[in-house]
């Protein structure tokens, strides 16, 4: 493999994570993964990804390393500043760490807005551009513990002045609405994240009206998860159903906000809570087509294609960047 | 001046059009200023237009034309689409009239961007930076008779994919609240702008609380004006000072959602309404310091420093940039 130009990518997830050897087309070449186990802390972890990428990177020569890490982050220095659910990653020098391991430049910038960088460049927006090029322009939310975002404007990641730009989740969009999550008014991923869809379905399970969601947890209302809920609404339970169309509206809005500040040629949405599908995915396109500023109400609005790379892919776009 | 590198700037507005010789450092060397009297139609102004260029490039070699227009605009052929208040200008190609008239290169891009673009070069952004350089992040709201945005992201300015980014005054923030104004449910614009403020300020008088505000209107509820509260506040009148601290804090709430999607450097307001001083960004700033995410709240929020020649010395900036 040393005849085709290559670059490392890691995906730093909570729970796996990820290392691969892609080429110039966001095609993974060779990939390892690895629970995290976040308890053995940073030292230990990142010793055991750098042994993965040393082992991929033989036989190949790959030219630079790109890192998707969860945030807050500084992109500018690689220097994961915490992780809200991984202890004891506090101020981590990922980019020295590893360019000192791995003797190569290294490139970091946080999961999301890789994320949307890699459906870009090599998934939903990688040929829906003129003449079946890439977009240029693309906005990415994904929806699952929390709501993150993503922004490609001309060509190029929007970081903002200290890297934390593209913070859908935060998005307000009941500016009288509760300050209980994060503090902030009625925001997106206050109620459309999963635990957000999760306690919201709760809340109306209790009331009374019968649901299978209910049987499902064993009559235990507080053991609804967005999951139990997806699974419901696609089993044509009407409350559940009904929780999915709030959720999928509510996204909309939030869309809408995203559309009309960066002009976007296409929306993608990825991460668990999208995996409802054209449930969730119609009341959305059609607040969007419904309320959003005439120009703007045709808006592609997509899946995401890259599923559980997308981070990883996303890192290779990133390392390809730079 | 022959011996002094300079460009022209043009901006076109629904009431006067202004024309400069700008510098690098963003000083208007000469100026011309004539009432545009919409009425006689886009050939008539263009050609007022330039016969004051030519007057003004007199002596000079100005390199470049930037033009600072009413949206909806294709900034990429410098069409202006169409403009809501000056009737009969429709698909008129700027770019290709005045470079064909004045054999120059021009750039065309709407005013509320190059305002933007203006106050990050030259005004209030131009010495905010890291070292006293300008910062690379800025966002802009225009608040009078509409609200417009503009947006700079790593020193570029934000367009989308057909120039239609940054429409700030559309953000959704309260999602179960009217579409009256654009269809758009509960959208900044239509609760901040000049006219939301008047017809707010009508509705509050006629409730009967004593307000200096019918007093100057004479009686007639239906005649107060945003400068009517603007005026009341001012003086001191209870209710017109409630009507502008609301008017502030809601404007807080859409500034928020524009730094959680920018994460600029520095906020910059400016238009008629934010004659208002502090009395509207006092509770404006306050609104963010309480209810935007943690490492936003911060963020330095400015008046406007270029004031009418903001789209000049915008359109100043987009020539240079060219």
């Amino acid at each position: 493999m040393a005849d085709i130009d290559t670059v490392l990518a890691i995906d730093l997830g909570g729970t796996n994570f990820r290392v691969g050897l892609v080429d110039q087309n966001g095609r993974l070449l060779a990939k390892d993964r690895q629970p995290t186990r976040i308890e053995e802390g940073p030292q230990v972890i990142l010793q055991r990804i750098i042994d993965s990428a040393q082992r991929l990177r033989e036989g190949a020569a790959p030219l630079r390393v790109g890192v998707a890490s969860p945030g807050p982050l500084d992109p500018f220095e690689g220097v994961m500043l915490m992780a809200p659910n991984m202890p004891g990653w506090h101020n981590v020098r990922i980019r020295d760490i590893l360019e000192g391991a791995l003797g190569l430049p290294c490139v970091v910038d946080n999961d999301a807005n890789l994320a949307g960088l890699g459906e870009q460049r090599y998934g939903a927006g990688a040929h829906a551009g003129p003449g079946g090029g890439r977009v240029r322009n693309l906005v990415y939310f994904t929806v699952s513990t929390g709501i993150g975002g993503g922004a490609i404007c001309d060509d190029r990641l929007v970081r903002g002045s200290r890297g934390f730009a593209t913070e859908f989740g935060y998005f307000i969009l009941d500016m009288d609405g509760s300050t209980e999550h994060a503090g902030v008014p009625g925001n997106l991923e206050g109620m459309c994240a999963g635990p957000a869809i999760a306690r919201y379905a709760q809340q109306r399970a209790l009331t009374g009206r019968a649901t299978k969601m209910m049987e499902m947890v064993g009559g235990v209302a507080g053991q609804i998860t967005a999951k139990t809920v997806s699974e419901a609404a696609a089993a044509g339970d009407g409350l559940a159903l009904e929780i999915v169309r709030r959720t999928g509206r509510i996204l909309g809005y939030g869309v809408i906000n995203a559309i009309h500040a960066f002009d976007p040629e296409i929306v993608v949405l990825g991460g668990s809570v999208t995996l409802m599908g054209d449930l969730l995915f119609d009341p959305l396109r059609e607040t969007v087509r419904r309320y959003a500023l005439e120009p703007y109400r045709e808006t592609p609005i997509q899946r995401a294609a890259l599923g559980d790379d997308a981070g990883l892919v996303g890192a290779a776009a990133l390392a390809w960047a730079s």
